[in-house]
């Protein structure tokens, strides 16, 4: 991958608005990787994401975001601009099953996530060994039932988050609920895993109801979380095939590979900056 | 498509039942074509579809019946055999939008769709000219809002079906909803596309709540209709990807080929006598 | 849709390109209803599309080609810009198989398609019924084995496209190899569907020889026709799936559904100006 | 997964031989779990899989082997029976790339893949950490580009299938070609992931060669090695979307999701009895 500086926009919708960036940009020498836009017909915001040759800029990072703030702020420009070197901080959170987790770490180590790993939490112990052999610290945190334990054990997460100065949270089949506040602490910055083709089969226990219904697809789904449960914008979606022959542990089986892929390309759009929030949908530059 | 007799059959399971079944069928000369079976796991209904050789039998299609019904009664059979060059009769109901109407003509002209369609019934006059074009009487019943003359034009639908002595009813995006008495008097055998994911978009505008949720897969569902709205056996699911770029237009656009897919596969299963409904859940033998 | 113009453009890649194409439009009034670009990695060239809201601009269309036109030599242009509501005019080719005739025709009369369809030229009679219920002129060319007969065919059809002032002829499932002087005539205008996926099973009989080498999924080409047979460009591809139940005829029959619709996008990507060709691929900005 | 026999036929065709069998099974208090054939309608041949819940048997696996021979030879049937319980061994061979080798051990861990791994032999060090963390052993025999040392270590490497007494070897992105006496030793037994949808970019390098030609899908293929490279029988196919801003290395990633799930299929197929070769071409009872 290239060095590159992402700057990512939102904004009222006007003519020139592309000119001006893309001007922008090039008066610091900056050569453009790739560039998108795209307008909400319902709110009328424009979104725009601009990756930036870093090489090609006769400007520093910096002084770069300082000149820019003058344009950011004639046109009510909501943005950020990172540096792709900058890895992004991503705890793992999962809980017994072992599939979303083995698949990002593995992806992880062999260079296809860009980003830190710096710990993985749980409520179990049986995944330990296979994150520490990633070189990576694993946090055992109980989730008892009675409200008192289940706080103390989300406000052992939040300090772990702060801790390692996460700034990405993913719930890698993490089966529990995280309580609103921590949801509102962190928004757009927890992405879950369901495993349904959302808004089929909110809540718990989703291929059972599946195989009840019989579906003759199943899928899942990537989202940020909010604190409406399963309601979050939706990030990516797949699904795969079943019949009769499938009964609920069957279905568990073949979702597994739905939601490991659902949830690394979901991961991959938000460590990539390709994810703009409009309302409580998602603008996706892929 | 060779000539061939279809032995449907549901029954609770034993030990045994496939080879008495096939030993009868070996016994009439019979040469199978094709054969499935299935246990239900949780009913423990067993489930059984032979395809026939027409001619390798050395009985008539009568005595095989007569025959095979003592067999039947042994084990409690729900069975039923059909000749598969005896045609189904095919009513089709479209409203406005025409292209599933379209899709299903093309294949019965086509022979890709084996089955006689004697008559097409719609709430608008706009189709005419297609189904008249392909030689098959148009009838347009007008559905009025008010429950009376709504009443009189179901009333008139059940007539012609009588009247054309249809077997299978399909509603190639019929804009109404059966009364249930009409739904009750031909079950498992009206066949439904709704455009959407079901369960997820039940009832009206299933687009709308797509494009509102922000979904990034949009579907269409096959089942048979029952009294309880989009709550039937689903015979196919399919989908197609959708993103930020596409309003709600795009997404009525994209969705008319899945729907039209979806609908001639689940009728295809029908018609191949290749569905057995379990529950409200079906055995697909495809 | 809107009414817009759609300017596209191919050059050697330069920083700055993108800031002064869009600042050109701006001063124009122009709105940007979309736009994309893309530098070819290998050799060097950016390739941008605009889409433009024709209402907004406050010059003309020739106004705003020929002021233009100095922005384009300045940077060595390969460009043109279209008018959204100059429809395409397009000469169907087919032989005897109705099934993407039949559905580009019914996409077309449904508005889903945006283009004029002139005539439909056959080597066959039989679609002569259903092409002039659309009211569309239909002409039959025969195509005997004698060199000069096909040669002699070939120059009526030729004749034709001229006649109609065709911009773009679609092979639907047209069984005749073009010639390579009626190729060249109309380079990136032909358009073909193979029934595989190319680069498998080139030349005839792509069904068998998929057959006889037990794939496990078929698929179908869209590509523009080149003197290269199944070499050139290509627009899309699809798949479908198939097993060892499957022989020739049904995976002619599930392939039907894949060719109608992957010609059907190709011909949408081709009439909405998305498709730039580079070299012997294809740039999309769908 | 319930304790099963799985008795897999292959025979010519004739009239009551599926009653044959089954009553045969249906003799021995043998209850179906699941059962399936096919009729090949070119060579005539016959396949079948019963299987058959263990417990519901009244004889031993011996015995009723055993009794059936009498069937098999009277129907000169090719056969076998196998205990569902009886692990397979399968011997992994891997070169540099993880990503099959870490998805299959994953799978084999996670209880979904039913076999034992003997051992994993590459011809690089780097996985060795990898698969020893999962209690494997890991042989290193290097490869050499001289003949007689490369002769050495396909010496080495059957050696060592032998040694542990392996039934299927896979070559999970083994990037060297087996010796045809080697593959004459182990015939459907070696499984290989091809990293194209084969017949397309038959030996090195598909993803340069997907990218030169501008294929808009890119695919991969899981067979059974043959001494005719990429020719052998084919086990199962998938593809995955790219466009014109996918490079190489793009293709290269997103195809190894593909390879990975391909030969996971291929080899669940494999493991639990559903092949039959017929010919060059596979009957997948799924």
């Amino acid at each position: 991958m290239e060095h590159s500086y992402r700057l990512v926009i939102a904004c009222p919708d006007q003519v020139g608005i592309v000119a001006k960036v893309s001007a922008f940009i090039a008066e610091q020498g900056g050569s453009l990787l790739e560039a998108n836009y795209h307008t909400d017909p319902v709110s009328g915001q424009f979104f725009m994401r601009n990756e930036i040759s870093a090489q090609s800029l006769s400007v520093s990072f910096d002084a770069f975001k300082q000149q820019f703030q003058v344009i950011a702020e004639a046109h009510q420009m909501s943005w950020y601009m990172r540096d792709s070197n900058q890895r992004r901080q991503v705890v793992l959170l999962a809980s017994h099953a072992s599939h979303c987790l083995a698949d990002l770490l593995h992806r992880w180590r062999s260079g296809d996530l860009h980003c830190d790993v710096p710990c993985v939490i749980s409520n179990h112990e049986n995944l330990r060994s296979m994150v520490e052999w990633h070189d990576i610290p694993f946090h055992y945190v109980p989730m008892a039932k009675e409200p008192e334990a289940k706080a103390a054990g989300f406000a052992e997460i939040d300090r772990l988050i702060q801790f390692y100065q996460a700034d990405t949270i993913v719930l890698a089949r993490y089966m529990q609920i995280l309580p609103p506040d921590l949801c509102a602490r962190y928004p757009r910055q927890v992405i879950n895993i369901h495993h349904s083709f959302l808004p089929s089969f909110i809540g718990a226990n989703p291929y059972q109801k599946a195989f009840d219904r019989g579906v003759k697809l199943i899928g899942a789904t990537c989202h940020y979380v909010t604190d409406d449960l399963d309601e979050g914008p939706i990030l990516e979606q797949d699904v795969a095939r079943v019949g009769h022959k499938h009964d609920r542990d069957d279905m568990v089986r073949l979702g597994k590979d739905v939601e490991a892929r659902v949830l690394a390309q979901g991961l991959r759009y938000h460590l990539e900056d390709r994810v703009i929030v409009d309302g409580n949908k998602t603008v996706i530059f892929d």
